[in-house]
Parts: C-alpha cells; structure tokens; sequence
C-alpha cells in the first residue's frame, strides 16, 4: 500500500491539472468565492480538492496515534487526547472551543493467562472483555462447553453449571460491516446470560475476519443481581482448537487468569469545536466520532479516523470560506467504547437545544474508502440526502442506506427526533483490526482518510446551508436516550 | 478456506470417479500390483489417490499440533513429539524404527516487554530472537538508530556505540519464498554485528509478510569474543512507529527487558523408520522434515507439515506395496531452529554410509501447493529429475528449480556429495505465519498437505528405484558439514 499510495497521489494531481472542473493547487490559492456563487458540485470538487491536497486529517491521526497512542477512557492518554484536541481546534480557528465534563468509568486491563490443560496443554491467546471482572488470583479451572448462540446456551440447562461457556460464532467480512451483528450481541450479553446459567466464565471467539492469532476485546455488560463472572475472548485459531478437541467428545479444560479491574468513574470530556453559521448559528449540525479507543491498538481506525475527518472537516471548510446558514459543531466523544457516557452526556447537556439541533452526523466505521451514508431522519429525509449525496460521485461516496442510527454517540439524539446520519465507510478490512493490536496508522490509507473527511465536510456544509432543514424522526421512531 | 475445501474435496473425488486413469476408492481397494507393473504415471496416480483418500497426513498433523503444540528443542513437548513420531512408525508398520541421540541447546523464553519511552510512550509488540541472551533485569534503555543493512551500520561508525541498532528491512511474498532471504541474514548475525560497534541491543523488524502485530521470532548466533547484546524482533506496525518517530529527526528511546535465557544441552534425538528395499536395502534414499518447532504457534506449517508427510510417505508406499529397489528412510530431525544439531548428528552417525545415501529428500517449506523441486546433484541429475517430477503433472508438481540444498536437515550431507532435494511448496503466505504464533493447524489445506504427501512419496520411490542413482555432487561443490 505504502509504494502505490505516491503514485495514487501523482495520478491525482496530474488529473486535477488536465481535466477542467477538477480541483487543483490553483483552485486553493485562488480569492475565496461565497459559498453562494458555488453549485453544490463545485463546492464538493473544491472540498476534495483541499482535503487531497493538504492531507491534514492524516497529519492529525499521526499524531493522535503515534504521539498519544491507545486512549481508553480513564486513562493519562485519553486525558492527553482532550487536551491535544482542544490545542488543535485552536490551531485551526475553530469557533468556541471548549470541552464539557464527562464522569466515565476508569476500566484497566492487568495480566490475562489462559491455557487448555486437558486433554493437552496448550497456550491461547487471550484478552479480557472490557468491564470484565477479574478472576481470583490463582485463576478459574473448568470444562469448557462450546455454543454458537444464546439458544444453543438455553439448550444446556443445568450442562452450564460450573462450566465456562465458550461462544463460539466465526463473523465473516462484508463492505457493510454486517457480519459483525451476527456475533456482538454474545459478546455484550453472553457473560450476563452464562451467569444466568451458574457458569464461572465465558470466553468468546474473537470477533473478527483475519486469524492472525489476534485477539479483539469489546465491552460487555453485567446484569444487576446476576453473578458477575470473567470474560475474555480468544483468538480464532484457539477457538478453532477448542472446537477440534470438544468435536472429539472428550472433556476439555481450561485455566483462565484475569488481573483486570474497574475502579471509581473519573472525570473526563467530550471536546468540542465549531464553524458559527452565517445566519443562523443557533441552528447546529453535530458531526463527529470518539477520542477514546481500545488499549491494545493506537485505535487508528476505531475511531481516530472519525475523530480526526471531523476536526478537518472544520478546517477545510474554514479554509474555503465555505460558511454556511448554520452552526457546525464537532463533538468529539468520550467514553464510546465501555459506556458511551460522553453521547449521554452531550444529549443531557444539550437537552433543552435539541428542537435546534438540525441533524446529527457521525464517522465511526473506520478509515476505509467512503461509500456514502446511512440515515434515519423524517419521511422525504432520504430523497434530498440522495440529491446531496449525488454530488460526492467523484469520490464514490453516493450510496444512501436507509436505517441505523448514524452511531453509538450520536444515537441518544434519536430521543429528540434528530436526523441521523453515520458516515459509511468500506468496511470490508474494518472487522481485521478492529479492537485489536492491529488498529494502527498504518492501515489507514492516506487518500481514503482525504476523502473521508471531504464527504464528511461537504454533507455538513450542505445540511447546515439548507433553507429547510432535513425532516426529523417521527415521535413514534424515537426512542429514550437510556435505552 | 474451511468451507470451500470439502468442495474442492467433493470435486477431487467426481472427477476421480469420471475421469479414466484417476485414482479412485476402488483403485485402493483392488489387489495391490507389484511395482513393476505400473508405469510411473500409473504409480503416481495411485500415491496421489491413496493420499487425498486417506488424508493420513492432516491426521498425524492435527495430532502433532493439538495435543503436543509446540515442540522447541529441550522442551518437554519436543520430547513428546519423538516418543509420538516412534509410536506412530510403528504403528503404521515401518521397518526399524528407532531413536538416534542428539544433544541439543536448551533455550527457554522468558518475559518479553518492549517499549518507546521518548519522543512518546508506546507499548512495542515484541518477542526475543532464539538463543538470545536476557537483557538485565532492570532493562535495557537506549536511543534507537535504524539501519537497513549492514553496510548502513558499518557507516554509523561510533554512531552505534551505546544505542540499539535497530534493522529495519521488510521482506515481500513470492511464491518461492525468496524474500525471506533479503533479512534473513541480518536477523542471524545482527546481534553480533551491532556488539562489534558497540551496540547495547539489538531490535529487528519481524521477518514476515502480513502486518497483524505479529512477532517473527527465530534463530540468531553470537561470536565469539564479541559483547553478547539482547536480541529481539517486534511487529511490523512497531518498526513502522520507530522509523516514522526517527524520522522527524528526535531522539528516539526504547526500554526493553527479555528474560531469555539458555541452559544446559539436554539430550534429545532423531527419529527414523524405513521402508526396506526390496534388492539394494543397504542403500538408501532420505526423506525428512524437523520434529521441533519455534515456541509461539504450534509448528504446523514449520514443520509439522514436513513431519507429517515423511511419514506419511512411507505409509502410503507400504500401503500401496510399492517397495523400490533401495530403501527409503524418514528421519525426522530434531533442533533444526536454532542449532541444527539433529542434522549434523545423522551426518556423522552414518559418515561411514554415506557413499550408500543415494538422495536426501526435506520438506521445510510449509503446507502450500507442491510446485515441484529444488535440486543440487551431478551434472545430468536434472534431467532425470525433471523427467520424474513430470510424473506429478496431475497435481502440478513439475516444476524443477537448480541449486539450494534442499533443506538445512539434510544440508550437511552436502559434505558427501548426496544428491540434495526440497520438495517445493508455494510459499506465498508461508512468512505470514513462519516463526509466529499464527503457525497453527488452521492455516494447512488439507488437500495440499496430501498432495505434498504424495509429491514426497512418489519422488522418493522413483529414485529408490532408479536402476543408475542419480549422479552425485562433484567434490568442488560439496562443503564442509560444520560451515
């Protein structure tokens, strides 16, 4: 990837300076025009041509992962991304940059151990679910019985009894990222539900689509009154041999040891930054994705990414003099990944403005080429994001899927009827990485991240610049922000 | 893969069925022949129908993986391994089987931790090069200089002194596996080099061709008289990391700490059975593969896959009553990883019999599609080779390739001018997962694995029956068995 990017990048430029219409370096350095006199269309080919051009959103992801690395919430990292974040705004001259308090639960990961000791000794590779307890410290001993779903799990009865229940579902890869549905749903409940059952621990099949013996965390949760057992998942190779030796009928047993912890919540903050609207600035369209990721990676693609095209995007459209009719605000979340206290808390801060809060837009499927955009908004909603969306052809980012809730941080808006949108990426390689040590800067490939950022710009300028603003979600959609 | 192979299976055994002059079920069930009334291509077919048929080889591997795992020399795995390979020989009715004693270094890993501690904090994904020696307890912390080659460090000069070299050269994927060797070199004496110019450690970019934060460990040698540094490989992503930070021209530090260390020799052993010649049995043709493995994965692809199909060679040969004029011997080796000392142990138990060793056979390559062979005979051996190997046209193994030494196991009988083999997979995805603790049972085609089978099996008979032996090394190109 590394050696084709230049040429990818040449290419670029050398189509920018041949074929009219295209932006250019000259197109940068030339007077600003007002938005107005712009059709959408050059406004897209403008937005592009400055998002290729200065790479800035891949300058802000270097450093976000390189100097600051994996920021799991409650960690000196995450910290250090809040006060990184507010620097760069800054540096951008973004309008009202500020943060505002987020209480988030102070997870840490301590040793993990997990080995097969009958009918062979035999090492996995093993990773604690977020929000886990830990085991005792001498670890748990049991036999180890397999199910694909909660079913299957119902199915055993009383076989689960002192058992560690072993959920074992292969996801596989989609441009859509759908395969991951198949399987999230064991991880966030299966401990709870294992428990239910009176098993001592549950371990899961890594959620993922690449077997390099990698290991993908995730966070779970408990249920009030249920027993709050271990959990951690393996990689696939070792569910594959879990698999293998149980398909033997003999008794498998396996040894798990957990150092991890949950201490008391801290404070910590969403970060904020905006483009004021030109007449109307107390209408705002939100984008944004989550500082916070996962400890084991530098959290590149989940969500970096989305991180750092919604600072960019800011920037590009400050650079162009692009203002448009309405407030954009990036919100850059905390806390998505074990809690989503930072969507919870921007929704509660931010209650009594919803009526003003126009749409809502969020990047938080990675660094992959940008396909288009999901959407859950009013009847008629779908039509005009199609038109607008119909702008980004020459980046390929066209496609409109009607559904979702744009995404976890943005989702409790639902509640206030606010048009969601989540920025779609190529989601064919997301599900190799994500949640693992292998969520680094170097899976992101540079022009896709531009491109990235110059859909994400564009669909914001054009909802902000509306006259009429997008049809909200329906009273009998919405649904409470504490679902 | 795993659900597309009993396709490919179904439609083995179809075409079997279909197709005139393939092996079937019933071609096994019928009378065996004698030998001298196949033609070779008629006794290929049978090999090659005999050996997807029974999958005899998969079977053994799964075993070998499952429920002994990694097998590093003087570890009790490795031991367990000689006992199983012995059992299994007999149980499959080879002729003198037996163990051959071979003292090999006993290396043990220990905690691995790495990290960069300036310009910024960051976890390194790391594991200790075999034969390393511990750093302090403490660690060893130091600036990094990044070199890509021997003569970059040779022009660093004092530039060295006190810092960790850190090699930096990524290998890419061919089929024949031949950019391994473009680092291979600095892996092995990178160590020692670095110590000469006053190096405190050394750090190299893992050798291997998928970046899934995988670590590559393998075999590095110390000289005598030179200082002997910490030695460790990290992940591709980590040397990535390292070059980008050096590259904003900082200081950039490191912390490593290994506690590797070596003990003892331990005595462990080779383990061999026959398959008897029916007129010339004193003379004899080798095949083989190494019993031990690296400690991270489970030594399918390196090399239980060349284990496996040894013995399944002989196996199959017996099964079918195809006994050749001389005798074909599996010696499965032991402390090829970092030693060699198996190998040269055979070398000098049957010095005196080498002028009787009419070809040597190794499988070290993996568990990929078997394209053919490499060989290193006398003048006219290709032609003869070139010939048989054309016998394997139905799996596509044809392909002969001049040079090498078919295999570091049988490398030393180079000394006596034995003909010199290595059954030849496609190694394209082999340095994903050499080395790593990806090296796991799931990555074999089980298909593939019983095409090797039979490549091997069928390549080892033709030449145990060749009525003239093939034409031996000339002594200017034979070597020392201790270079």
């Amino acid at each position: 990837m590394k050696t084709i990017l230049p040429l990818i990048f040449l290419s670029f430029l050398l189509l920018a300076v041949a074929l009219p219409g295209l932006p250019g370096g000259a197109t940068n350095a030339a007077p600003a025009r007002p938005a107005e006199a712009d059709s959408l269309s050059q406004t897209a080919a403008r937005i592009i041509g400055e998002a290729t051009a200065s790479g800035g959103a891949y300058e802000k992801l270097e450093w976000l992962t390189d100097r600051i690395g994996p920021r799991l919430s409650g960690s000196p990292q995450a910290e250090a991304a809040v006060a990184w974040a507010v620097r760069e705004m800054r540096r951008d001259g973004l309008a009202n940059v500020h943060t505002e308090k987020v209480m988030v639960p102070h997870w840490i990961r301590g040793a993990e151990v997990a080995s097969i000791v009958a009918p062979a000794a035999q090492r996995l590779a093993v990773t604690a679910l977020g929000m886990s307890d830990p085991t005792p410290a001498s670890g748990v001993t049991a036999e180890v019985v397999e199910v694909a779903s909660f079913d299957d799990l119902h199915a055993l009865g009383e076989k689960a009894r002192g058992r560690i229940v072993f959920y074992n579902k292969p996801i596989t890869a989609h441009t859509d990222g759908s395969g991951y549905g198949s399987a999230a749903g064991l991880r966030y409940r299966g401990a709870a539900e294992a428990a239910k059952q009176g098993a001592v621990a549950m371990l899961i099949r890594s959620l993922g689509t690449i077997d390099a013996r990698l290991v993908h965390t995730g966070t779970h949760a408990y249920e009030e009154g249920v027993p709050r057992i271990p959990a951690a998942a393996i990689a696939a190779e070792d569910a594959e041999l879990l698999h293998r030796l149980g398909a033997k009928g003999e008794s498998v047993k396996v040894h798990l040891t957990l150092g991890c912890k949950t201490l008391p919540d801290v404070e910590s903050a969403n970060v904020i930054g905006e483009l004021r609207g030109r007449t109307l600035p107390g209408e705002v369209v939100v984008i944004g994705g989550h500082l916070d990721s996962w400890d084991l990676g530098t959290g590149a693609l989940d969500d970096g990414a989305g991180v750092t095209v919604s600072m960019e995007a800011l920037r590009i459209l400050k650079k162009l003099n692009l203002r448009p009719r309405r407030t954009i605000r990036a919100v850059l979340f905390m806390n998505e990944e074990n809690g989503n206290r930072g969507g919870k808390a921007y929704f509660e801060t931010h209650r009594g403005e919803m009526e003003k809060h126009v749409a809502a837009i969020e990047s938080d499927a990675g660094a992959g080429h940008p396909m288009g955009f999901s959407v859950k908004s009013g009847a008629g909603g779908e039509a005009i994001l199609r038109s607008l969306a119909g702008k980004l052809a020459r980046i390929g980012a066209t496609n409109l899927e009607a559904g979702g809730e744009g995404g976890v941080d943005i989702s409790p808006m639902l509640a206030a009827g606010v048009p969601l949108l989540g920025l779609r990426q190529d989601m064919t390689e997301y599900f190799n990485w994500h949640h693992t040590a292998g969520d680094t800067l170097d899976k992101v490939n540079p022009r896709d991240l531009a491109d990235n950022a110059a859909a994400l710009a564009f669909m914001a300028y054009a909802l902000a610049d509306l006259e009429v603003p997008l049809p909200r979600i329906p009273p009998e959609e919405r649904e409470s922000p504490d679902r």
